[in-house]
């Protein structure tokens, strides 16, 4: 008795049941059906160019995949676990249709370097998708800092008020994480772009195919150079994950700063009605639901990212089955991260900014300490005794329940007399802010010059 | 307008459709819809106990829940995204049934603390499913143990051979490795086993409930002693996710010996039909598919392990969102080691040992060398001399190509005058593992006494 | 020519000396120097025991071994990167103390066995330190629930203001917290109190040694049954990181609530100048380092877990030199979380809390809106008809800058007749927590009992 | 009563002893000590240029910086726990030496921005010892394809033996992984090459510094455009970590494949013994030390990027103490990769090739099982039909225990008419080899044109 597989020649018994379940990866990498029905059409066309198919063949064949595409577009498809894969149920699909000459698109082809190939061409049409995604954010966040130059609001520094800032410059600190965040993800495409097909199942072939043909075909850059390196490398993969990673960690510190920032004590902004939920049992509540989840979607991303390279560490070259865990957690970071982009870009969109409540929040703190410093130093004053005489007057109006701007110019005197009548000015939160303008500060210059960079960045990247 | 949301009283315009798609769970934790009716059906009947609802209330509610329970259980239940989550749903589909009486079901208790209950519910009712798992592939270790007491083979430290074991020794270390996983889900239980519900939204409740009863009802031992750990505390499924990967590590290091005992090179053993797969290239090939993707599935474990502590770093109290990322991990991890541990049993028991081929493998090599020193060592050498002088037996025999046990008597006496002929006797690696009968040893009569202690844990167990 | 290595017998040729350095563990496996010495005196008395060893021998290994012990604890003992690790280093300095006898302590011992036992003994005596500062942070936490139990302040979810609560709850849920961890490296301590040595170097042994005296002259609870298992084993490692991450995890969400508390917006503490810093630019600031530090820490807690599974991922039996890699993540953890424990129960004895601010923050919110839900429940209105009710109520005190208790009579009866007089002392925050006495609940009683059962606890780990 | 601290001008009290110890950098910020006074050297010319400082200062402070740099360089240079880190520290040293004039230096410049500077200029300086590294290890690889263009051995998949591949192929493979290696981390020169001086605490400064000479000074192309972002970045530490975790992730892969190779069972290569270690115990062992531990290692690098990405998760901006964390993992990544890559390299260079074995290895198998199947395709078969004629072949040889190569025409023509008496040429291992000429196969001319292609990439690096 022969098995019945399609590798079954040498096997004398069936796989166990639960084998063939645990082992069927039909589940997940139906995702990549496109993928695996342009990979294929890709590779007829170059089998007929080469010669190696005849023109009848390559004609049936091909009609077979256009078929299979548009039962694919129009969800018509069925596919089976008794397949295993994606690779060996649209073959089986397309025997049925076509009959044995199906089997001729194996030929010079592995599930090896097809199953790279797939997954090569999954992630390269999703990174122009993440790009996008990303220059939307950028661009509300541009909108919004364009908004806010002269919204001053606390800095803060180990959540304590530090110096009173733009609200425009936070925005634009986020803006700058994601400029990074879209250079990893273009980077990304370098080791994305690169065709394993035609490296076979491990060794490359014998037959004389044309693997650049193919990579025109399929839009690829360049074609891998070494075949046991294109059937086992996931760099492409951990790259991605890693690229994620750091998106979500930026979004986690923009979410950490939005759950504050709604919070009653803050009271800086309001999300609209459309990205909070309420309280099955609390009927005032309105809870920023999406600025959670998001926060904690952070945890699978690293999951994914952490998995894949506990997977990859070891494996001896080339194809192994272990190869196999790496693309769930790809496919679900796909499906995390793009919808994250868009609602927080909705969200931004629509979020009230309380500027009253921003600024009042500076008018009562000691954040203009560092200028009275300032103030001091410019006169003269080695810094660091003015910063010791400062941290004295700031731990008396403690003491008094009065700010640094409250104390009369005798008081402030009496701690040096380098100080005139015209600290008082300086003492003010938005003149704090506006005369920050070295280069990347906070001051309103500054900000508006940050601006017109940021804009010729998302301009170069359209 | 107010929302249409059961939550919604305070709210004016609806969410955005894409956050209610990402932001609902009934996609996931409708895997513990059994446990969700389980819990509501306690709740009903302890609501009805202290009188807080009527005889008739408990008792309409009580057949709507039945009813639920039959249809989940036929398979006839439609779930909706709109309905967000498990609980909603269900409640949304009792009142369609019932009428509004359904909604006093949610008299007492928030989503907060009817989450925890399903999902500590859910852990709970999986844990005895993954003991029983484990014994039945330590019962299949004992018995390869029993089966294989006198099968010599050689023992390794980094890989190379290092002195001469029993193959049961070998499968005794694995059961023991899993005798501790064992352990540590045995422990898991007792977080596991305490009840959050009562503990309402986060701070308790006024209403004259009896947790006891509750408790008492679905099996639980305690319950929480404090609402606001109640409903935030996720240390019970982190204690299973470390429990797991522990597991899958274990399993990872006898996968990493199965893929070299069914390579060409070292042709230990030969894995059933039903355990392997073949290549759709390459004819020959009889691939240990299923020992490769487990050791691949590390990583997915380790990665929701390394999830779910990301997610829960700094959330304050008590319930926040993220949360909800708590369990897709956790199920993903019982669908993963229940499998791999049936698949791991059912791989051992059909498995082919070539008991020839492991004894020739330690005739042919120097893995008798710590005999030779002992030897010395037993007749007063002190053991760092004895070590030395083998060793350069040992490289004269590599350049000879010979073993030590094909020396002449004097030539092993040139290196040493305490050698005799009874050496010859003891260089043989079936008598050097025979002999080494320290308590743990690999020594014939170690090995059984440690199946002996290994059969009364199995039975204890039991 | 031979190498000067101990193990140097079949050597031609010296390691390279980049090698050496990459190699040797002495740096920081010198911190089990003590363990070392106390495995030594137990292995040698062992061998005297047995005969294995003379009488003679036994004395002088012993005396040599607590000379090293006294020039140790004196802070005496040079190591050099040339002997490796801590093994070597200590065997070097014996041979030159008391000569070649010196050679006769490796008997029966392998360096596999001895540093598995070096290990073993490092944690199980760190053991009982962590959990002896466990529990002196738990009393701190009892304490300050004690003097709480009537200090109100808001409770959050979503980090929105849920429903008032007791701070003392808040105290008492962490205090639970930390009573899991102290159960989880209680029982941490079963795998960690094992013997390993007498396994050898994976084999056991042919001397008659006896494990059991060695295990009882050490205080270890039991012996290893496997000897490929004992040298091979770090469960007890990833327990010890395992429950390392979890305590962590705890205190790092304390810290993000105390990080909050003391922010201006809070200002719900303050904590001493002891545990603070200041800038050295802003003369204002009162930094809550150590707040953040421990924070901070997690990460490294997270990455000693997820390094040392790595490491352990796919290890053939028996020891490999990988396994080298287990210990600095442990060490360095040890390092960290003692301190962490010492600071954190300083830090919070320490610190003053503002109970006015508290409990004004719970009077301008609209917390007790379950309140008034409850209230109309108790009337018997569905709790989602009242639930709906109140939530207008609320987005109408929203748009009028009102709170609930602000409303009218006539204005609270027309969103429903149920509501009477009685309803404003309900609304009030000490009622509102006074009275949620359910078991576990935030009520005065119910924490008053939570507290006598945590004083039980406390006693009995005493 | 005030501060000693240098910050402590509103502090009244000492902090706790502990938390000095705990909060001090100063044991692992010292390895910035060179880049720190770099910083402040171009930050006090800067100083001087822009007329903030007096040249008088400048000349004293830059006088008293050169001095530091000469005593640090000859190991002079005590630093204390007291000053906490390595900015106050060097601060300190320089006030003894030239008085108050020192505190100039800290003139529109925060130890917010003055750590994230020294960071980023100790990664700056260590990215092209990597990248040195790296391609001193391509370099090595290439020599060795070049020397091993027609060493045949297995080539496999699943760890079975699958097709015979050229001995060169395996070392392209590992070249080009190094490759994308090499390229990841001169990507990771951009964000790194950024400069945070001059962003002062998190907001700018008021004195009108000119950040573009300080950088230009330092060697950065760019500075960080928004000071927020500019002090709470690191993005260039993580993209470290994650590069640095995937070079050790392909080299763990090789350390896998070095392990096999030089067991007995395969006996493919011999390590030198610069680059092995022995036994204590047992007198024939060579272990391949560097090649476990270097796999071993990889656990500590996924570590410290698990550990750095959690330490980030959710941060708020800017400065926060959890940052300190940032930098021993990114200095140990350092002190691991560039010892592994060098070690790497050395042993490679001495290891001996057994090519007669891997030779030998392919004779004895059926790796030429798709030869076959590939020979009746080119005959017109359909290719799943001769995988299934070979497959039964396959099956019929080990039964009788015989390879392909070992059979009479007649019975493979019984097989299949189709073949004739050329096909024993094509099932020899080297013409199976020689043939595969695919792109990137691993057919000699192939190799050869890879190894062009690859010194070019080399070169163009150089």
């Amino acid at each position: 008795m022969m098995s019945k597989k399609l590798w079954g020649g040498r096997f004398q018994a069936e796989t166990d049941q639960l084998v063939d379940e645990f082992g069927a990866s039909i589940g997940f990498d139906q995702l990549m059906a496109e993928e695996d029905l342009l990979g294929s059409l890709a590779h007829v066309k170059m089998l007929g160019k080469t010669g190696i198919l005849t023109t009848t063949e390559v004609e049936k064949i091909t009609a077979g995949l256009h078929d299979l595409q548009r039962d694919l577009a129009a969800g018509k498809l069925q596919f089976s676990k008794a397949n295993e894969d994606i690779h060996m149920n649209l073959e089986a699909l397309l025997t049925e249709r076509i009959g044995p000459v199906a089997g001729k698109l194996h030929t010079a082809r592995s599930r090896n370097d097809q199953v790279a190939t797939d997954f090569h061409l999954y992630v390269k049409r999703r990174l122009p998708k993440v790009l996008t995604a990303i220059k939307q954010l950028q661009t509300v966040l541009l909108q919004l800092a364009s908004e806010n130059v002269e919204t001053v609001m606390p800095g803060y520094t180990h959540l304590q008020h530090a110096q009173p800032i733009s609200l425009a410059q936070s925005f634009l600190a986020y803006f700058n994480m994601l400029q990074r965040d879209y250079e990893r993800f273009e980077f990304n495409q370098k080791h994305t772009d690169l065709l394993p097909l035609g490296s076979a199942a491990l060794a490359g072939t014998t037959f004389p195919i044309n693997r650049e043909f193919t990579a025109h075909e399929l839009g690829f850059q360049a074609v891998y150079s070494n075949s046991l390196d294109a059937v086992s490398d996931r760099d492409f993969a951990l790259e991605f994950l890693s690229n994620a990673s750091m998106l979500m960690m930026h979004l986690s510190r923009f979410c950490e700063e939005l759950s504050l920032w709604v919070s009653q004590e803050f009271n800086f902004v309001e999300l609209s009605d459309a990205y909070t939920t309420g309280s099955s049992i609390m009927p005032q509540k309105k809870n920023p639901d999406m600025v959670e989840l998001i926060r904690g979607k952070i945890g699978r991303i690293y999951g994914h990212l952490m998995g894949l390279l506990t997977t990859m560490k070891g494996l001896p070259l080339a194809y192994n089955k272990d190869l196999q865990e790496d693309k769930e957690g790809v496919f679900d970071t796909v499906h995390t991260i793009l919808p994250t982009l868009k609602i927080f870009t909705g969200m931004l969109k629509t979020m009230k900014i309380n500027q009253e409540q921003m600024y009042a929040s500076t008018e009562n703190d000691y954040s203009n300490a560092t200028e009275l410093a300032d103030y001091l130093a410019n006169k003269g004053m080695p810094f660091r005794e003015a910063h010791g005489i400062v941290g004295q007057l700031v731990f008396k109006g403690i003491q008094e329940h009065r700010n640094l701007q409250d104390m009369s110019l005798d008081e402030l005197q009496a701690a040096s007399p380098l100080i005139e009548a015209d600290v008082y000015h300086e003492l003010q939160p938005k003149v704090a802010v506006e005369r920050r303008n070295s280069l990347g500060g906070t001051g309103f210059q500054s900000i508006k010059q940050q601006i017109k960079q940021a804009q010729l960045l998302l301009q170069k990247e359209a």
